[in-house]
């Protein structure tokens, strides 16, 4: 078994990152972090992506909205920033209130600064292969975990454990597309699939993104798959301060033997989304320098 | 077996649309038709939408454009025809020649009119699960057999032979979906999949999108089976005037015995996606209404 260190990785790519934009003449890129609440998970997000930012010197901007912001006051405040041409990319940080309608929101957000990846039109343009798009951060990170550890897709079975708009649907689209990465067989289970562990159990590639936490039991994964945890979750751990730790979909003590290669949580997914979001921010400055 | 008529499920909706329409005061749903060069395949397939639209009472206009078109004028056209608020509904006719980046074509379709759904925007709302948007034709006529026939999806296997942008990507999407023709597990297959036959000898529903003629033969078909077929090949056949006769991705004599319900070629897909063209034309036509 062998670790897939996403915090390696994704300094690398912090790494390539910084010297580029160092490159870059004049303006820097700018993005801007849209938070509503204080939600502990989200602020915690938001600092990581701020200073992640800085490292490399893009510049970002934080905007925080009360917990009570109208959907239509939202609107506008993402209006008046996809307006703005000091400002490249645009996160507006999930999750939202129960009151605001999350899809309306993201496919507010211009497909040029959409910089999650999370509106309708970047969506397509995954499945369109097209690479003026962006590819949302996660899927996209994952895919270049696989890319980096030389893990060979081309006619491998990938099973993806969740059909979320935001790392489900469309990491098995990136799969299935002609790239370096696709070419693989991809088959989408979820909470309405009967026998989930018979088709867990033929995924060379097994992508778990359900949402619960160490749902992914060792009799379920075939010996020597590449495993990648995508849930963060937290469980009551009183041996620690917080009285929480974080863990995986994945139950990674027992699967980890079984596995070839597996991601960690934290450690895995995780660091690499937040690279990703960085990429998509240069990539959305670059565009507009392009077509200045 | 049965044979899942899709001439007949059309016409019933062809009906409802003739209802329906025949109630909308003042202007009619009006649907541009756009083919580039006599492709005689193309000039078939437009002529028969335009019939289809006639017989509904949507008003349809034709423009053709010699072969030799640029991509920059086609582009201006479409864009004319976006303007034009008596057009409520664009559908370029593919395949276009290749020296047009078809998909460049179909994201310039205004989204609102993009009766095809082929626009990245539209993709994107249907992975979305987002109804606002509009669903291709031929996915979209597919789940309404599977839903106008009352099959089961919930839990189902769904396995989709072949990963096109305009049929296989998205009718696997639809599956997947939350709706009632949803909640199944999906497969995509394709030309780079090692051991077809055991992902298709597992399909409660298969899907064959392949381009292949008679490629589905009945050792790849588990019995009971429901067989969409959306293959549609020209085969020399010489008892036949014109030389050839039109076959599916199945090898119908030989599959349909073992399957539960089969769509047939011709008969099946084909007269379905001609219908939801026009359901998307309506919605077309009915959003605007709706918005002035």
């Amino acid at each position: 078994m062998e670790l897939i260190d996403g915090n390696e990785i994704a300094s690398v790519i912090i790494e390539e990152l910084t010297t580029l934009v160092a490159t870059f003449q004049g303006h820097k890129p700018c993005v801007a972090f849209v938070r509503v609440g204080e939600d502990p998970a989200s602020v915690s997000y938001v600092r990581k992506k701020e200073k992640t930012a800085a490292k490399i010197g893009i510049e970002s901007k934080l905007i925080v909205f009360p917990e009570t912001i109208s959907q239509d006051s939202l609107l506008k405040e993402i209006d008046s920033l996809n307006q703005d041409s000091s400002i490249h990319g645009i996160l507006v940080q999930a999750p939202l209130p129960e009151h605001i309608d999350s899809r309306k929101i993201f496919n507010s957000v211009s497909p040029k600064k959409d910089v999650d990846g999370f509106n309708a039109t970047n969506l397509g343009k995954l499945c369109q292969e097209d690479n003026d798009g962006f590819v949302s951060c996660t899927p996209a990170g994952i895919v270049e975990l696989i890319r980096r550890k030389g893990i060979e897709t081309e006619g491998k079975r990938v099973v993806v454990l969740g059909r979320s708009l935001i790392v489900g649907k469309p990491v098995g689209m990136l799969f299935l597309g002609k790239g370096s990465t696709g070419n693989a067989t991809v088959t989408y289970c979820h909470s309405r699939t009967p026998d989930l562990e018979r088709h867990t159990q033929e995924a060379d590639i097994l992508i778990a993104a359900i949402g619960k936490p160490q749902f992914v039991t060792e009799d379920m994964v075939r010996p020597g798959a590449t495993v990648i945890d995508v849930g963060i979750n937290r469980i009551p751990d009183e041996s620690k301060k917080s009285g929480y730790r974080l863990v995986g979909d994945v139950d990674f003590e027992k699967v980890a033997p079984k596995s070839s290669l597996i991601t960690p949580v934290p450690g895995g997914v995780g660091p690499m989304t937040v690279a990703m979001l960085m990429v998509n921010t240069v990539k959305a400055y670059e565009k507009t320098i392009a077509t200045s």
